[in-house]
């Protein structure tokens, strides 16, 4: 499928306007179905001291909100600027059927976004990210998944 | 530093709480600071209907949201489950200065989860993943960093 230009022009201004309103970093996102915009977010991350308020959290949160769904079947999202990951992971649970986007990791990094350096450590193994992260094997990080199997009507996604 | 048991072991038990009421997948996570828990959650993606309701998003805005701070300073996180991608960028962006964590990707893939998948994918060129996803060279995509570089309050993060 192609790209709507006018989807990733509105998510350029809306980029925009989030920086001229303070509320976070250069990044705008559209979430739309065919002709329908669902949502459309900016950065909020210094306004709402949240960090995983990135303008795709925001763009998906809102659509499914819309769509009373946690799935964005048949539907596109547009990004300003490519995701970080995890916006891209977030878009693999959210299961849109395509994403398109337009400056770079590079062009995030060149403005103080360090998407690049995330993207590094997280192909890393735990033990050799800067981040310090470790496995503690417990017999009690079972019972979530007993509990989950045991439950009849359990909602899969 | 070493983890404290206490916390993982409540780690689990949100999860088991999450299950039992419905709310979501079988994690949970706690974000302690020292000796104080400043929050905890499980998954919420099936009652909130937002796919990025995970445990440890849960329990980053929470705990960002108890310290009036975009940034968990000083924190660890602790969570039933290894962190999937998206919640791993999250922790990145938070950066609190440890994770602990106690079952596997794996563990999780076993259940129905598949963070696995999405960790291969987000290794991959985006012409490359299972996901559509396109990079749409605009020049309006400048213009974000543009008004960002412009802005002389900008608050970085």
């Amino acid at each position: 499928m192609e790209p709507r230009e006018e989807f990733l022009v509105l998510a350029f201004e809306v980029a925009v306007q989030g920086v001229e309103s303070g509320a976070g970093g250069p990044f705008g996102a559209v979430v739309a179905r065919g002709d329908d915009v669902l949502a459309s977010a900016h950065n909020q991350v210094v306004t709402t001291n949240d960090p995983t308020a990135h303008a795709e959290i925001g763009a998906i949160r809102a659509a499914c909100a819309a769509l009373n769904s946690f799935q964005l079947d048949d539907c596109e999202l547009y990004a300003s600027c490519e995701p970080c990951p995890m916006c891209l992971g977030a878009i693999y649970w959210a299961r849109p059927r395509a994403v398109f986007f337009s400056a770079t990791r590079d062009d995030a990094a060149q403005a103080g976004f360090d998407d690049a350096f995330v993207y590094d450590e997280i192909a890393l193994p735990a033990e050799a990210r800067t981040l310090l992260m470790r496995r503690v094997a417990h017999p009690g990080a079972a019972a979530p998944f007993i509990a989950w199997a045991a439950k009849p009507d359990r909602v899969e996604y």
